[in-house]
Formats: C-alpha cells, sequence, structure tokens
C-alpha cells in the first residue's frame, strides 16, 4: 500500500504496458531508428511545435541535467529555486556531470519571483562570476504548485531580453496542464520555454523521459551529448513506444486528471480529520499536510509516505493516475484513528 | 529484415515482455526497494557469488564508464584494447563522464596479450604520469573472439600482484559462457574479475544492463555514483523483471547457444559462397567476412549489416538469439545472387 | 594610485623579490626538488604542525578548489557561506573543475553560524543528495571579519563527530592571526583544520599560495592531483623561494599588522568625515563604508576602489602591508572633497 | 649540476629576473590590467600578427590542456602523437581537466605522418565516436625533432578543410624556429595555426607559459575559462614581465641558438665517445644517446639525467640557454670515464 509515497509507486498505465510488449515482440532498428521512435518525434512536434526535438532518456535527473547542460557553455550557471529537484534531489548530478553551477533562489512553494531575477545581471562579464544563463523553472513544482502562465511568460521575456533561456523541468507537466486546463504547447513552448524536461514515469508511464528542445537553435549536438552521457538506448523502441501510447488519445491528461482529482479529494477528507491541517494549497497532485505529531509513525506503519519537513511535521502525500477512491478512504479512516489514538 | 545488422535489433524475449509487463501493473517500491529487484539482487548472488552487488543501469555504455570510475581515483587510468568498445563507441563517455585517461593495447582480435601489461608499471609513482589502475578486457570481444579462462586467470593476477584492478566488459558475456561451456561464475569471479559490466540486452532482453561488483571492497559507493550520473531509475523494476527472466530455467544460456550456433550455421553457408571469404575464426555469434566488392552493396540493400573495415572490406554479421535457420539461408542467398552479379 | 582596490594590487615586499631573484639565478631541480622548496616544506611544518605538507599553487582559488577536491570523493558536498570566494569569485571552479556541490550557508559579515550545521546531517546516508562532507570557513572573511577561536573549535568539533573535515580559507590568513596575535599554528592546526588554503600573494609574496594538509590521512595523493589540475610548476623555486622569505623573521606578521593597523587609520579617519558611515566592524584590512551616493564616482576616478553592494551604496576600501599613512591622508582627503562636493 | 637533466632546471636569464624585480616593486593593477601586462599583448601582436591575443598561465601542461580545451566542444576529440606530452606527461589532465578524448597517432620521432589523418574521418557524424576537431603538434617534438614547415602547413590545410583546427604545442617554439631560422609568426601564424602553446620556462624564463590565439573566432570565452581552471594571476605582472624581457632585443632567439649550439657541439664531442651513439638526429637542444650499460649509473651519479626508454638503453641529454662549454667538456670527460670504467 505505497500509494501515497510517491507518484513513482504507482503501475504503469494497461495501454502502456501493451505498446511496450508489442514494440519489443518484433525486430526493430537501433538507436532510434525503429518504427516507434519515428513516430514518436512526429507526435512531439505535433503536441508541442514544429520545432520541436524529443530525445528520450531513461530518468528524470537525466532530462535535467543533460538538457540543462547542452544549453550552457563552460563558464555559464542555471539560476533555480533553492527547492528545485535539480538542486537538491541529483546527487550533485548538475555540478559533477553537468559541469555547470546553480544559483540558487528564494521561493514560494517552490516558485521563484521574477522580481529576484535583475539582480543577478551583475555578474554578466565579470570573469570571476560564473555568468547566469539558464532560468530552471519546476511546473508544476516540487509542492505541486503552479506558476501563472503570465508568470512563466516573465521569466522567458526576461531572459530571452538578457541573453538567456529558459528551462522547464516539467517532471509533472501533465499534472499542470490538467490543472490549468491547457494544451502541452500552450504551457511550454507558446509561453517562450526553450527546453523542456518532458516526464511520463509519474504518470502511467514505466521509464519515459525525454530532453526536448523546442526552438531552432538550441540543443544541436544533444545527438552526441546523449550518447557521450550514456543515455543512448539500444532498443529505443522501449521509450517511445511508451510516448505514443501516452499520447495517444490523451491518455497523459486523463491520467493526470484522475491524480489531480485523487488529490482534491484526499485534501479535502484529510483536511475534516480533527488535528489534521493542510498545510499548502492543493494544485495538482500533491497534498502536504500536518498530521498530529503523534499519528505520524502508526500511520506511515501503515501507509508509507514521506515527512517533508521533520523539524515542521510537514507530511506529503502523493497521489497518482491509479489512485482510487477506495485507496483514498482506506487513508484517511487510517489517519483519523492514527489521529483520534494520538 | 535487420537481422544480420546487430544483435541489438534483436526483439525482446517473450518471457522478459511478460515479465516486465508483470512487474508494471502493480504498484511497487521505488529506487529499486520493489519485490522484482530484491529477487534480482539474490539472483546475481546465487549465479556469480556471495559478494555480488548489481546495480542496474539503462545502457552498456553505462555499465561500463560507471562501473570503471567506481574504481579508480582521479589519477588512475584504465588499460584496455584499442578496439575495446570504452575506447572505440563510446563517444569520449570515459574521458568526459568518467574522468579517466585510457591506454590503448594493440590487440589480436580485440584480445590483448599479457605480454604488454608489465611495461606500463613504469608509470607507477612518476606524478606526470596517469596511474594504471584498472586492466579492462572484454569477453567475448568485439571481434566475437574469446579469451581463453587462463589467460583470463594470468592477467587478474598480475594486476592483483600489482595494486590493480581486473573489469570485464560482459556486454556479450552470456555468449563467451555458451561457447565454452562454462557458468556465469566460472568465467567471472572465479577468475579473479573484480567488477563487470552484466548485458542482457543483446541476448533477449529490452533494456537490461548492469555493474556488478564480484568481490568485497571494491564499488563500495557506487550508490551514490549511480544516482549522481543520472542512472537511478524510480521505476527499478522494469530492468529487474527483465533479469529475473533472464536467468530464470537459465533463458541466458539458452538464447547465447542460439545465438551462437546460428553463427555457426552462418559462417558454413557463407564460407561456400565462392568469392566469400570468411575472415576471423567464428567463436560466439559474430561471422566477420569479406563478400566480393562488388557484392556490398546490392546485400546491403536487402539486408543492412556494418562494413567493419572499409578499406579492407570486411563485413560484420551479427546473430542473435532469434536469428532463424530460415534467416540464415535466405541470406546466403541473397549473398550468392549479389557475389555472382558482381 | 590602486591602492585601495585590492590587497591584490600591492608591490611584492623587497625581500620576497630578492629571495626569488637569488634562487631563479642558479640552476634547480625542477617540480619541487630545489633546494627552496626543500626549505619551503621544513618552514610549513615549523609553523603549522610536525603533519603539514604544503603544496605551492599559483592562485588562491586553486588552492581552494584543490584543496577541497582532494578532501571530497565525488558524491560528496562543501559547506560554505552564501559570501564566500568560492561561491561567490571562482567562476563555477569548484563545480566545473572540482566537480562537486556547493551548499551556500547565510551567514553574517561572511561568518556561518555553527547552529546552521546539524540540519545538513538530514541529507547523510541518502542518495538522493549530495553528502555533506567539508565545511569550509575563511579566515579572516570576505568581508574582513573574523570567526573568533572557540568558534573554529566548535566548527571542527562538529565535523570531526560526524565523518566531515574542516577547511579554511586563508587567503588572509595572516591578517587573522596578527589581529587576533595568535600563531599559525594557534589558529589552524591547534583548532581542528583539516586542511587550510594558505595566502601569501595579498600580504607581501608576488604569487605564493599554497594547500596545507595539517594532519595524516588527508590529501594522501594531492601530488598526482596538483600535476594533473595543471598546477605542477617546473621551477618551484619561484614560489618556494617567496614562501622561504615570508616566513623568514616573520615577515608574514609584520606586513599582516602593517596592513591591519592601515585600516583601522582609515576608518578613523573616513568615519569622521560628514556623511560617510562606516558599515562593518573593521577587524582586519577591509573597511566597508558608505559614502555619500554622489561621492562615489569622483571618488573613484582619483582612487580605484569597489562597490561591494551596488544596492547598498557600500564600497570596500582594502589596506595592504604597503598602505602608507600618506596614501590614507590622501585618500581622505579626497573623500572629504568629494563629499562635501556631493 | 643538473644541466643536462632537463631544460626545466636552468636559471632564469638575469634580464627576466630584474625585469620581474622591477615589475613587482611597484603597484599594479590586478588580472592583467597592469601595464606589463598591457604591454606583453603588445609584443604578442607584434610577433604573431594582429589577431593574437595571448593569455599568460603558470604551466605548460596549463597552456596545453586549456588551449585545447577552448576550442573543442564536449564531444569533439583531439588528434596527436601517442608520444606527445599532452598522451604522456600531463597526469590524464586532458582527459579529467579537458574532458576531452585523445586519439593518438604513431609517430617518428616525435612527428605524425599526415597520411594517418584522412581516415580519422570515418568518425565523422557518427555520434559513437568522439568527433575529430583539433590535430595537435608539438613543434619541436618531445624528441627534439621538427616538422619541416611544408608538413605543418599541409596539416593546417588538411585540418581546415575539414572543419577541424590545427594547435601547437610550443613549449620550445624558440628552439624550434632558432634551427630553422625563422620568425615565431611564420613558424606558426603564417602556416595556418590556429591555437598556440607559446614556452619561455625552458628558454630563460622563470615561469611564462600563454595560451595563444591566432585568429578571429577561436577562443572567445577564454577569459572565463582561464579563471574557472584556476590560472588567472592577479599579480599578472609576474608573467607578463617576463614575457616582455623574453621579446626585448630579441631574448628568446639568443637564448635558444645558444641552447641548439650546445646540443650540436655535446653530440659532436660524445658521439666521439667509444661505446656511444647518437641515436636520433639532433635538431634542436636535445641529445638522445646510448652510453654503454655499464656506464649509465656511474655517470647519473654524477650529472643526472633521464632515461628516455631503459629497455633500449637510450638516454636524453638536455641542453639549455645557460649549458656552457665547460659544462659540455666537464660532461663528455665523465662520461669517457664511465665508458671506460664499464
Amino acid at each position: 500500500m505505497a500509494c501515497f509515497l510517491s507518484d513513482n509507486t504507482a503501475p504503469a498505465h494497461p495501454r502502456v504496458i501493451e505498446a511496450m510488449g508489442k514494440a519489443l515482440s518484433t525486430e526493430g532498428l537501433a538507436y532510434g531508428q525503429d518504427r516507434e521512435s519515428l513516430r514518436c518525434q512526429e507526435l512531439f512536434r505535433d503536441r508541442l511545435g514544429e520545432s520541436a526535438r524529443a530525445y528520450a532518456v531513461s530518468t528524470g535527473s537525466a532530462a535535467n541535467v543533460l538538457g540543462l547542460k547542452s544549453l550552457v557553455d563552460r563558464h555559464e550557471a542555471v539560476v533555480c529555486a533553492a527547492s528545485a529537484h535539480i538542486n537538491q534531489d541529483e546527487c550533485a548530478a548538475p555540478e559533477a556531470v553537468g559541469g555547470f553551477k546553480l544559483i540558487p533562489l528564494r521561493h514560494e512553494d517552490g516558485r521563484i519571483a521574477p522580481v529576484d531575477l535583475p539582480p543577478l545581471l551583475a555578474a554578466k562579464g565579470f570573469v570571476h562570476h560564473a555568468q547566469p544563463k539558464v532560468v530552471s523553472i519546476t511546473q508544476c513544482t516540487e509542492y505541486g504548485a503552479l506558476y501563472p502562465m503570465e508568470t512563466i511568460r516573465a521569466i522567458a521575456d526576461f531572459a530571452h531580453s538578457n541573453d538567456m533561456l529558459l528551462h522547464m523541468d516539467g517532471a509533472r507537466l501533465a499534472n499542470a496542464c490538467a490543472a490549468l486546463n491547457c494544451s502541452l504547447k500552450s504551457m511550454t513552448t507558446d509561453l517562450g520555454v526553450d527546453a523542456l524536461s518532458f516526464g511520463g514515469t509519474k504518470n502511467g508511464c514505466a521509464m519515459a523521459e525525454a530532453v526536448v528542445f523546442l526552438r531552432e537553435g538550441v540543443g544541436e549536438t544533444f545527438p552526441y551529448l546523449r550518447k557521450q552521457t550514456l543515455q543512448l538506448n539500444s532498443k529505443m523502441r522501449l521509450i517511445s513506444a511508451q510516448f505514443c501510447a501516452y499520447f495517444e488519445d490523451d491518455l497523459w491528461l486523463a491520467c493526470a486528471q484522475q491524480a489531480n482529482n485523487a488529490a482534491v479529494r484526499l485534501a479535502e477528507l484529510a483536511g475534516n480529520v480533527p488535528g489534521v491541517e493542510i498545510t499548502r494549497p492543493v494544485e495538482t497532485n500533491a497534498v502536504f499536510a500536518r498530521p498530529p505529531a503523534g499519528a505520524v509513525e502508526p500511520l506511515q506503519a501503515r501507509y508509507p509516505f514521506y515527512m517533508w519537513d521533520e523539524g515542521a511535521g510537514e507530511a506529503r502525500w502523493m497521489c497518482s493516475w491509479s489512485t482510487s477512491n477506495e485507496d483514498i478512504e482506506s487513508f484517511v479512516r487510517a489517519l483519523e484513528e492514527a489521529s483520534n489514538a494520538s
């Protein structure tokens, strides 16, 4: 019963599994020349614009770090929220594998504020300072929060006005689009995002992540970089077939809506449990809450979940495409029992 | 009809596909704490010895470069055949991601000679030279050739007598074991191999490679390194389930025998075609041959394959677990036709 | 008249120049086997303890980054003040050349607070997080502020109790020792510092920086690392001779006292100029001040100096071993004139 | 008496020492804005052409590795002789700090053959292979041998015709120009060299090496890279003043001629000693010889020198600007005595 631990623990969607199996059952050219991989390129262009070039990789960290690496020269830095996955949860891959410096900014629920960007320009042209080149934002954030679309546009404009680029960590992009009721393209390409980490693994896929360059002139040598950084799979159709299924009939959207709806439902029910406080707005598929202190361990014993901030007693409960009403109701009953007993 | 282009183009085995699908159909803990991943560790210990610790990664290049990286300090180098995959076919990943220098040696069919190792010791202790720390051999080699087991033992003894380690690139280890009729353990751990790249992708799996440390004291911090180098998959059971199926009832062995047998058969038939010369001993699943010059392009148009050495007119024809007698016979007929017409 | 721009602009001390010239006038073994380099090792042991091993490098950034690199494994991180030179002024060398992540902490005048260290331990053992391994402090700080010796001891104790190490950026260590009236050893080795960047260039030398390991078991392979990172000079006596002169008759101390005294004097006189505010305690050789806004540019035109914080109108005036009373008086007169005119 | 061990053991020339001392006796702007550094730029332009931009660094290895790093993208490789300093004597700095792969070629006395270059083009455009981007040659080579100027021109033409660049390791460029009686510019810029490691340290300087870009469009971001790789000295005039003296009245040429002449003389006299064989042509300031086996150790005890190839019994005797006739005669007497006694 790991259903609220992470959206990573969910099953893959049956249509994804079926597509993988089918693609692997026959011979296929290696390194992305197979039928599914070629189809996959079309689908990405269809969903994200004519300039979109997608490169499958095996993890979300790979999508982030390698996409960013391809955007910076060796002396250039990436600006991000201090809470960003690249800064907190990738074991120094940006520095060690990417070779670039992160400049962490303060944040609110994982969102940086455009007002914090202009002061960074003071470093420009001074050889002692890493040169800020990319702003990386996460949509939705690690807290499940959403950037309003006009904020993304403002950050893109700032970046482009200052010879910088905008990168989006879209590990949960589907959840953001579902929540804001917009297309993938209107959330990314149309707002000026230059490069995107596109994630499927948390939302119905088994292992499907991609670096997607959204306009010409960025990522031109990425095919070499992907090979060099050990991410060029021989049977690429394993990943490509997943994306094909993911896009077909907007499976991505259905899965994300289900996850988001589950989070809303969970927050409603859990928020009604005496002693339980929902600590942040529930905008996508994450619920942050403060249960009674004594309830945490007994509840975790039945349903594992992360304490996001031990000091503050703040827990994170993640919903996924496969979270059922029954899961939610059972969990909330357990929460009630643990809270009452505490 | 890509069946002789590479063993990478083969389908995945139905039992592998089934295992993947099953593992992904239910919830599972992330990052290798799932049931299949835990079972997988047992199987590796069972097959390779009690000290074996296996870490799944997504590509064979990742297995090589990251395994090697974990064996060397920053100033230490890896000795290998000039023809080794790490030296030729990984787009400088050893240097750029591993950060280490390769010291290439001359080779015969991809095998280095033990006699070439002692001169390397002259560099020891001299700060101007990268310090040789690891010998990496490929079994079977990129030419399909086999190291005799006593040669591997001799290289291991040399390494261990000189504070060095032995690494084996086992992208096609199964084919080597099938050819020499020995167990996985007797070809690796028992001969003194310290770390192994264990490949399944070319032999029935869809994407299943692993770094395996075979004795205590090596690779101790590899869990961090794997995460940092972007290879820690969240739904690890995707890979682990493949290995479980691969080991069950020795599927690995059956697949490898089939591939090796196919190569023997192909070499026999092709070698009888007038004007076609088999250029190297066929020891595993690769056939190297020199067809008549005029036959190459017409044949490639029907059956794609690589010209290994354009200058020498030498072609490589790879067999896999799925190469059928009919594939072979059709190919040889096409070879005859092209040869006659040339 | 760059005398307050930086202590880097000062001349080298005549005794340093003489020693360099003498050492270079005759033949000498290369790469540190010369007479002056061997003598230099003795002097470092004499000043910093029997375990001290000093490695000359060409810049203070090199001393910091390479010393730190030798202390961390690839997945380990360095904790420092957000204001630290390594975080602000080394163009991402820690990340790009060191390969390690910096974890920046809030600071007061460049000093971190011991209370901010224990929360970092939450990352220990979790593969998704870079593992904190070294605390790096700057004594005196980039703001000229001093850590009390008991604070350094407390940080060292914390580090050593948690399998971590303490590094000190001592680019201006002499100024700190002069201010606190203590020996080099009592400020470093005796307080538990494991590795030290020892700087001479800002205090009378021409180009003399060193990585110094202060106890056994750290930096064991640094000779290789120094060569690999391009810092093994052939005519090492160029640097070693400077250190010999620097230590002789405590030239380092005399120079530092002169610089510190100059700063005190400058702060007194400048602080009396109407409209000028001294913004931070003057503890060593730096003076931070807020002149009237209109006075800045006219004054800079006569005496170049850095605006440390443009937004706050805060200027930095550095004193050196060569700053004379006349320099100070002329500068303060110019400050008065500019302030009056503003 | 280390006079034949290496040209690194020589004293610095008195005019160089004087210039350093003078430059350091007064205040000077930091990081290359000082008078001597500005003058130095003019001199390099004057000697190497209007597009020349010189960046001082502290070692020859730094000049090589950082210059090359600035010429390659992350997936591009450097072609060189297997005997090149970058491949043999820089402790894997090209790989570890440069991040690039070296492709070593066979050589004769350190010279590669143009005929070996075209086969490298087979890798172009294939993502599995590091892409050859730079050819690096050493003039004169590590064996003291010279490339004919037309060979350099041919290599440059090949490079430029194939979107590649030509780099020259000029650690002993002065000796080459002296031997071929040509100007610095006619040996480099005029032949199509794109970037140059310019060495002074072995030829009368104390520590003076530079990366020099010889035409527009290469090395544009090198100022950042130099800082990041820890080579931006604050008191840059220490190095710049040496170059100023080195160029004045062609001191570089006089020193190199003296060293070359000494080598010719040494080879003549030593070649006449019975049992001593001069093993390679003496074209610049290195003499390679095979003394009687029994003579080596007794001679080394009096005059240290390197055995270049222990197996072949081949010794290297280096001459420098300061090698006197008396040095040569004393050495040859000692050689005779050791040879007679052996």
